[in-house]
Order: structure tokens, then sequence, then C-alpha cells
């Protein structure tokens, strides 16, 4: 057993790299993993291009091709220019035809036709067939490349044909059962195979209940399922119920971790993309936040006017303003706490748009709880700390008590809206991510200061 | 092929359990996945526990069992007491020890005892050799169902072998090599077996560079290793490379989810816990929100303290007071872009703590584009809107001018900050997540002020 002891590795190969002894570099990246050997191009590629393409060329063919699905987008395109149209051909081939048409749909469009013209009319078509679904779809992350056996076949015939024609597939340890029309009748894992007499009918020892997902559906849906029913692969069906390809729990994992990026994104007033934060430029980034920030910033108008509204009251009770920032950061403190409880709630499906009254209602009371308690602390707070230790006289018993009473009205209107806008989001088909804390805050500020100033005058009769 | 139709189901299930036809209940059930049949307990016992018990009861040894293992705490504890310690002694031992050990982190315990002693001696001891490893280790969420070959085998003996033992394993589709001390001496998946001849033997088909985690490693980082390698398990070794258990990629898909969750948890100021929010009482969610919440309110004394220095300076120029509430809510957002983009970038492993000075002035710029954007905007909105549309005379250019250029400032203040905390946490071994939105607004919001009223002091001479 080896240690993963990539980092010492790392300073070998690039010894080897350095005085030139590239027969042992080859030898020595033989030995490697594709991924690690994809992390190490891409650390020489941030320094070298050419030099990052020639190690790629040292690389055997098939595990050229493997290291070369791992790859990002810019150093594919790379390696794509420093090869010859058979060598890429051959790469195309070895792909899996998802992570093919992922690639494609990152490359320029140049680059595209050379490589769909380098692939097999087979290849070209599957790659066609898939860009066709709409982004994001089962069909859009699906592969072709599954086993499937028929029901009349019996568990040695199904072993043989696994054996014959396994090599190329993404899994071959569940294995789909499809009638003359290519119709899924049902799903049969290699588990089963191995536990079964090899005279025991296909049909008898298949699965009949089979989960799947129509490649319409949206990804999120197959992932879900394959999280749900613990499976290694779902299949996917058009519309017709016919078997077009499957997605794997690899992708599945790939998948979850973009659609949380896209959430996190969203939640934090960025448009959502592919693009890793690391490889992102200073432009991409700014026009991905630009325009909440502007839409955030306008939205404040309402604040200024609220306060331009106040201005001559706030002038007479000066002490007043000091609480604002307070108020306003608890309010939305509070809306992000309920808000990104629910989106992430509904997210993972542990609640669904029709508990929106239980939701709310359950909010509401962990609101007054929230909100009475920072109330009292509050009120003692600003009467021994503002009060007497800073010795601001301005603050009397009832300025402590109008801030305190601010407090749990703003708390409750806070929690109530942070859970309800991404509950209604929901259930009209908007990501609920898009109503977390920059939204909420904005909604809470200029109604925590209309709380704030009506309670004024009628208790401080500003 | 049957559609995925539990709605339908459910009804008729309910049906049949009204009208007290258990046998057919009983058969209906039996057609279903344990997933399905969880949520329908879950559901009926929302209403009813001893219904959810008596229906329980209607499952066969082994899908009780099955079932068992996907109810949540609640329910499985309800189900423990209705049960006798014979049938109770079944279900631990058909489940997966890694969900047995799950299931005992959380049940009270006087029920852990009595599930203890209904285990046989071996499930006993391989439970609580399992809760030994720290909370969040791979070791915790690891199972020993796996099949070991020895490399003097052939590819028939490894099947054999895969056959006899294979019923209870979680995965039977890796299996590890091991020596004679236990050591891990390589990993052959069961697509090499049925891919190479019979006779092959085990010893030249093995990959020897096995990935693999310790027991006393991150179960993140178990999970960061599948998901990138690709793999349906990965070994979990003690500290003497001892093969002690493995963890399969359907467990590691709840890892990530849980992280996530936790992540979601922390950046909204919420204290992390695995209690589903939908299960959460009001108590609870209340204990888990108020402590930050007040320790926000109470640091917002600072923002309150600098109002107060400047309350003659703003009284006199009444309408700086409206502009407050969008420089903090501008700087809160910027800042939360950037915190929680480098927050993810570090989870996801797309950045290192090492890339800090690089991060930062990626950031700066795209801080300084975001901010003159919005100062120019923000400069001819306060001239048109506020001072012609909303006639408030207050708002000279000067002034306009001043919120301008204290808006540049503090978006690259926020931003600066906002990525800086991340890293820093993560530097020094705190988890990044806590250093988000809440946080950087309170701090934001302390500087914006200082920024704003050192600029008013300069240019308006207030």
């Amino acid at each position: 057993m080896e240690e993963r002891n990539y980092e010492q590795r790392r300073e070998k190969l690039l010894e080897l790299l350095e005085s030139r002894r590239l027969k042992s570099l080859q030898n020595e990246l033989e030995d490697m993993n594709e991924f690690d050997i994809a992390e190490f191009l891409t650390e020489l590629g941030e320094e070298d291009k050419q030099k990052m393409a020639m190690v790629f060329r040292l690389l055997s063919k098939g595990q050229g091709a493997e290291v070369f699905a791992e790859l990002d987008a810019p150093e594919q395109q790379e390696i794509i220019g420093s090869i010859t149209d058979k060598e890429l051909g051959y790469i195309i081939e070895e792909m899996y035809v998802d992570d093919a048409v992922d690639m494609m749909e990152e490359l320029p469009a140049n680059i595209v036709k050379r490589v769909m013209r380098t692939a097999t009319p087979e290849t070209r078509a599957l790659i066609n067939q898939y860009l066709k679904y709409p982004e994001n779809s089962a069909g859009s992350i699906m592969t072709a490349e599954f086993v499937d056996l028929k029901k009349y076949m019996n568990v040695r015939e199904s072993i043989a044909r696994i054996r014959r024609v396994g090599e190329d597939k993404e899994t071959i340890y569940v294995c789909y059962v499809t009638n003359a029309h290519r119709r899924l009748e049902g799903v049969v894992t290699v588990k089963d195979l191995l536990l079964h007499d090899d005279e025991a009918a296909i049909e008898d020892i298949m699965d009949r209940n089979v989960i799947f997902v129509r490649t319409t559906d949206d990804r999120s849906e197959a992932a879900e399922r394959i999280s749900d029913y613990d499976l290694l692969a779902i299949p996917v069906v058009d519309r017709e119920d016919r078997l077009v390809g499957i997605v794997t729990v690899d992708d599945v994992i790939d998948v979850l971790e973009e659609e949380t990026t896209e959430d996190f994104d969203l939640m934090s007033g960025v448009s959502p993309s592919d693009t890793p934060y690391s490889r992102a430029g200073v432009l991409e980034l700014w026009k991905r936040r630009i325009p909440w920030l502007m839409f955030l910033m306008l939205s404040a108008t309402f604040t200024s006017m609220i306060i331009t509204r106040f201005e001559d009251a706030l002038a007479k009770t000066a002490v007043l303003t000091g609480f604002i920032p307070m108020l306003m950061g608890t309010g939305g403190n509070s809306g992000s706490q309920s808000s990104t409880a629910v989106i992430r709630s509904l997210s993972i499906g542990d609640t669904e748009p029709g508990d929106i009254l239980r939701v709310v209602w359950k909010e509401i009371r962990v609101a007054v709880l929230c909100g009475l308690a920072l109330a009292v602390v509050n009120f003692f707070k600003m009467m021994l700390i503002d009060r007497f230790l800073l010795g601001n006289d301005g603050v009397t018993a009832l300025v402590a008590l109008t801030v305190s009473v601010t407090l749990v009205f703003v708390v409750i209107f806070a929690k109530a809206v942070g859970c309800t806008l991404p509950m209604a989001a929901e259930k009209i088909g908007i990501d609920p991510a898009v109503m977390a804390s920059p939204l909420i805050s904005t909604i809470t500020d200029a109604v925590s200061l209309l709380i704030y100033f009506a309670l004024a005058t009628v208790m401080l009769h500003i």
C-alpha cells in the first residue's frame, strides 16, 4: 500500500522534468492515477502551457484519455491544440459520452467543430443527441454506456454478456432489462447475479419496481432519487418509456456540489456560474455581483425616504439615531436565519411548499422567544452600558423601552418574512435561494424603521 | 415498469388500514421499497404512534430491518418500544453496523442499553468499537461489512468467495486484498474480476495504488476522495495500516449533505445540529439561534457609540443620516458576496488557505470595479431622485459626492474583510463558515460609519 503522497511525488516529477529525464518521468506517471496527473498538469499549465502539453503526450493512449477527461476546459483546449486529429479521435472515443458532452459545452465553436470531425459517426450522433437535452436536465448528464439484458437470459448468459461488453460501460454493477422496443422492464444488479444460480432466469430475479427519471426531469431529481434510494445508477427513459441512458452516482455527487454552489451564489446575491471561483476572472466576478448590489443599493432609497420623513423628529431626539443600525442588523440576522433554514430544508426535500402554515407558525413562536430574550437583554444593556457606563444621558428608561419593544416586533416581522418568501417562491416555481439574506435584509431594513418611528411616536411623542 | 406513484399508493394504504384489511395491506407493503415504507410510517407516526408501530409489525423480518434503518431516531425509538427483544435483536444484526451506530448516537441511554443487550456479542463489540471513534471522523461512519480477498487467490476463487460471503456486505463491487496481518495491500473491483480469466491471480490484477483514509481523518476527507476519484467505496485503515472498515459512496452523499447543511447553519449564525428543520422544535430552534443574535446585537454597541460621537454633526447635517442604512447595507452585501464565494471555494477544495494573497488581490480589484460602478450610479440617483424628484434640498452635489466616495471605500473594505476572515479562519483551523455574512456585516457596519464620518468631516466640514 502506498501513501497518497502526491506532494512528494510532485517534487520528483518536477525534478525529472527539469533534468529532461523523460523516460523516467513517463514511468513515474504510469504509476499514478488520472486525478493526480490531471492536477499535476493543471499546475504545470499555470506556468507553461507548452510544457503541460508535452508532458501530456508522454502518457500512454489509454491513460491520456482518462487524464484528459479529468482536466478543465482551458487545459483540454490547450491539449487539443497540440495533438493530431488521430490522437484526438482516440481520446473522444475513449471518453464517456457525458464527459465529452460536458467538454463540448465549454469549448469554443471552432474547437468543437474539430472534435466532432475527428469523432466516429456513432459518437457524433450520440453527442449531438445529448447536446439537445435542456441544460440541467437528467438527459443532459446521462451516459449511454450501460449494460442491457433481456429477461429470457439466465445468470450465466448475463455474466457472459457483461464480460463481453462491460469494458466500456460506465457501470456494470447495475444492468437494465429491456424488451424488444427498448422499454425498461426491470433492473438487476451484479450482486443479484452473483448470489443466484447460473441457471436462474433474469425474469425471476430482476426487480420490476424500477426507480427511474425522464430525460426532461431536472438533474437534481435524479440526484435526489439516487441519494434517497442509495442507488449506484438511475435509468433515464424518454417520453415513450424507452431506456436511453443512465446517470451514475459519481455524476450525482458533482450535480449535488454544483447545485449547492448555485444556492450559495444566489443566497449571497451573485448570479450563479459553472466557473469555479479560482478560475473566475475579475471582470466575470464583477459582472456576476454588480446587478444585485446595484438593485439593493437603489432599493435602499426607501430607507432614506423614511429617515428623511422623520428628520425633524430625529434631530430633536438625536439619541434614537444611534440604535438604527442595531435594529436593522438584528432584523437582517433574524430574517436570514429563518430564510436560510427554510431554503436548505426545501432544497433537501425536508420541507414541502405545502407546509407553509406550519412553518410560519413555528417561526413566529421562535421569533417571539428570540425577540423577548433580545429585548430584555437590550433594555438592561442600554441602561447599564449606554446610560451609566458611557454616560449617554439621552438614553432614558423610556427610550430603552421603545428600542426594546421595537426589537420584538422587528424580529417577529423579519422571521415571518424570512420563512414566507422562500416558501412562496418555491410554490410559484422560482428558486427559493433568491429570497435570501440580501433581499430580506433590505425589506426588513425599511419595515424596521417604520416600526421604530411608529413606536417612538406613540411612546416618546417625537 | 411501474411509475414511482407513492402518492396514489399512499391513499390505497390508508384506505386498507382504515378498513382494517391488514392482509391486503401487508401484500401491498411487500411490493414497496424500504424508503417509501419509511416515509409512510413516518407520516402515520405524526398522527398516531401506535398505528405506526402496528403497521411496522406487518412487515416481514427482512423488510422490517431495512425499513427500520431508514427511519429517523424518534420513530426508531417508538418501534423499539413496541417489539420484543428477539425481534429487536434480529433487526440489529441485520442493520449495517454504521447505520446501527448512527442510531445509537441518537437514542436515549436506557434504550441504547436495551439495544446493546439484544445484540450478539460480536455485534456489540463492533458497535462499541465504532462508538469510540471521534464524532465526524471517517471511523465513525465506516462499516465493517466488506469483502476481503488474499493475493494468492485467483479470479474463480474470489468470485466464489464473494458469492459465499457477499449477501451481508454493504458493497461487493470493491474488494480489498489484505495480508496475514490485515494490512491493506491492494484493491480489486468486481469489474476487474469479471473482465479477467478465471485463472488470473488477484496479485496480478489488483491495484496497489490504493486511495484510503485513516479512522481518525475527518469524514469529509473520505467524502472528498470518493468524490475526486469517483470511487464506490474507500477503505479505512487504523494507525497500524490495518484495514478496519470501508466508507461507501451512499454514506458519502449523506455526509456531503450534512456538511453543507452545517455550513448553511454556521453562515446564517445558527449553531449546527443533525436534527432536520422539520423535526426541530421551537425551543430547540430558539436555543440554536439566540446566541449569535445576542452576540451580534451587543456588538452593535460600537455602531451606536460611533453615531453618538457624531450626534451633533448629524443634527446639523441631518441629510447624512438618511444614507447610513444604504451604506451599511451595501457594505454588508458586498462583504457577504466575497465571504460566501471564498467559504464555498475552500469547502470544495477549489481554493487553499495558501492562496490568500491571490484571493485578496482578486477581491480588491473586483471591489474597486463594483465600488466605482455603484458610486457613479448612486451620485446620479441622489441628484435626480433624492434632490429633484423627492425635493430633498439637503442633498447637494457635495453631499452626493461624499456618499458616493464613501461607497467606494466601504465596498473595498467589506470585500477585503469578507475574503480575508474565512481564509484566515481556515488557516488556524476554525471552520471558515463562521466568518460569514452576520459577523462581516457587523464589522463593516462599524467601519462604514467611521469612513462616512471621516469623509464627511473632510469634504463637508461637519
